[in-house]
């Protein structure tokens, strides 16, 4: 059977090198595998938690998107849409949020994090917490489980919020499943081995550390100066160089096939000049990645190509979506109002008893009229004068169609204090009765 | 200026005689005023945070519906709609959620209340609590500012939702807002003198009394036999009796006219029966609601009409919600990516100069051939032999045309080494540049 894989993609912030290695380019070709239907997200929503720089969110979006399409993410096979795109997720969201129980919500780690942070800081515990940051476990539950995911790839920090949506779906299996599995349990695919590439300084590569290479930015040249900011020992040229611990290495490592790992390693023991090596770093590093630079620099050029591109993303995620919400709106009871297949004979009989009724006649002076009486017999309208029982007759049959619409043309005055509401509900229930 | 005013009803439960009294009538009364613009919702998101019975709740909604368009709410000129047939309301939440302190939250009354009955009976503080009954004041909000509402009609109990969503709407008008004022603060309108009809035993009508008359219920027949069990003292008939402070009396003073009242009275300190007088009752009564006892009868035989009447009124909310929520995503960022006005020259430079293209050509063999050839000069694509030139510049206009859609039927190969991905991104760039 096909499995759904699900990867929701962060929204803020500029993407680096190691955001490349560890995720995109794994995550790409996991979508490539057989028997896998991926979804990739823009989580937009999720972004909103820290929602206080419209322009940054809004211009992060645009530059990850175009990130991913020109990293080779094949949109053909993939589905691949903005998570804000999908108004089944906050609908779902609230539907789920009704059967959550707010004990979870109190264990979930990010937010006992930041209530520890408030209470260190001699502070109320929730000071400064939003809503956002204390509920998102159940959006999250929800971007999952409107596509009926079976697999989601995450980071450890990541697995309570899978085991959250587990258990929120076996929650709705069980209230509203009538027996039947309604969603999927979702399980998370934690990667042991992520590749994690050092930065220039041979710490986990992080925007925080202040020590990542550029992805796209500042082109090749950008590459080229960050590759040559690499700490590495200071051997001379010619002196024999350890390769394994340098994170110089340990890049070009993520780039090379084996052949060039061995051969690397051979030059650098045998002197390469530190120098040298970092001309070669970057001449491996810049095959791979100069022409999605080249691509990403062209769909830049053309946001309206990026929106196209997410726009049918989103109408094929919604073809899934909105017929999983349908279902999960009945089962809650958020039901149309369909024709009752046999009414009820007694409740039929007393309504017909009641309608209101037409009443066509001529009077002494040869005229036509017509009126509406209630069940009651009280008058709720009288018409005006008819030359011929045609016009009248022609009235009566507009009034029975069209209601209350015809009311403003129609020669009729209300009777005594009959007030207008009680000749719309007059002529609401014979349509009513008409449709029968 | 118009004063848009939100009313929302509670879809649980079935309505007596003092909801209508209470709440019904008065509030269809206040939507005939003039400047005043009405809209009346059932609250059915809400009734989900108690969601376990889904056959009731939509079974409720139903006959909520009719009874309010019994009653003579005049949808040609209020907006009668389903709250759950709105869903620009869960997504305004979710906007809303993100800028709602949790703190907040912590301090809504229905939890405060939730959470004492927890302690006294020595249980967990949050034990049984949901995120539905913790977070609804954030969809209250959202309900009354996706119309940008006035004024919302509330019990006390009430108040501080209001407040909340004022609070809220100023926070975002802060945020966002860029000095304009985005959403219009709501006003509470608390109606000290709601006219709480008693039950049969005096106190208050309530469902939890056991004590209420029903509206509909049993028709004229339950209306009479209901009546017959309002306790009175035991005066017999010719004895003078005291009218104030008797349920009997002040029922039907929320029917009579001022001069109905004064002869009711005199007649009860003249001696008349309780039996006779709740004769009368009844009749006072039943006049006013036969009618619409009919109509209710009538519409609930056709579920199908009301649908009708629910849809037409979620097109008109519709109308309002959805342009406000666009402008409420555009606030926040949630914005589509638009063509540039001004491609940023260096940018453009770089992305033509790094394009890959199409090359046409003849070879030896007299046949006709093109390639792809990326902007690093590595074959992507090679055609196979056309016997003309103008069969292979078609098959090139195709795929610059059609990208990647054309791929399965063209007569082309990959390079040695390329992978789909490269192909399709190279095809994207080209269609991305040739938009231009």
């Amino acid at each position: 059977m096909t499995q759904r894989v699900l990867t929701g993609i962060t929204t803020t912030g500029t993407l680096h090198l190691g955001n490349y290695v560890g995720a995109i380019r794994p995550a790409i070709a996991a979508s490539r595998e057989a028997g896998v239907e991926s979804f990739f997200f823009m989580a937009d929503y999720h972004a909103l938690i820290k929602c206080d720089e419209p322009e940054r969110i809004n211009r992060s979006r645009l530059e990850i998107a175009a990130v991913w399409l020109a990293a080779g993410l094949d949109t053909s096979r993939v589905t691949f849409y903005r998570q804000s795109d999908i108004p089944e997720i906050p609908e779902l969201t609230w539907l789920l949020t009704c059967i959550t129980s707010k004990g979870q919500m109190n264990r979930a780690h990010a937010y006992k994090a930041a209530v520890d942070a408030n209470v260190a800081a001699g502070e109320d515990p929730d000071a400064g917490i939003t809503m956002g940051l204390y509920s998102y476990p159940i959006l999250m539950a929800a971007d999952i489980l409107i596509f009926n995911a079976h697999r989601v790839p995450v980071g450890k920090d990541q697995v309570q919020h899978i085991e959250m949506a587990r258990d929120v779906a076996q929650r709705f299996n069980h209230q509203f499943g009538k027996g039947e599995e309604f969603f999927v349990l979702p399980e998370a695919n934690v990667e042991e081995d992520v590749a994690l590439l050092p930065g220039l300084d041979g710490r986990k590569m992080s925007k925080s550390y202040d020590n990542s290479i550029p992805l796209f930015e500042g082109g090749s040249k950008g590459l080229k100066e960050a590759i040559a900011r690499i700490v590495t020992d200071s051997r001379l040229p010619g002196e024999p160089k350890e390769p394994e611990g340098q994170a110089l290495v340990t890049i070009y490592d993520a780039f090379a096939t084996p052949q060039q790992r061995a051969d690397f390693r051979a030059a650098l023991r045998a002197g390469l000049a530190w120098g040298e090596a970092k001309q070669q770093l970057f001449e491996l590093i810049e095959a791979e990645i100069a022409p999605m630079r080249a691509r990403y620099d062209a769909l830049m050029a053309h946001p309206e190509r990026i929106e196209e591109i997410l726009q049918q993303g989103a109408e094929k995620a919604r073809a899934i979506a909105g017929p999983l919400l349908a279902r999960a709106r009945e089962a809650v009871g958020l039901r149309r109002f369909n024709a009752v297949a046999a009414p009820v004979v007694d409740t039929a009989k007393a309504a017909k008893a009641a309608l209101p009724v037409f009443k066509q006649y001529r009077e002494a002076d040869g005229q036509f009229y017509f009126k509406l009486v209630s069940a009651e017999g009280q008058v709720l309208l009288q018409s005006a004068a008819f030359a011929g029982g045609r016009d009248a007759g022609q009235w009566v049959a507009r009034l029975k169609r069209e209601g209350a619409a015809a009311l403003a043309e129609a020669p009729v005055q209300r009777g005594e204090g009959v007030d207008e509401a009680a000749v719309h509900a007059a002529l609401l229930a014979l349509q009513a009765a008409d449709a029968a």
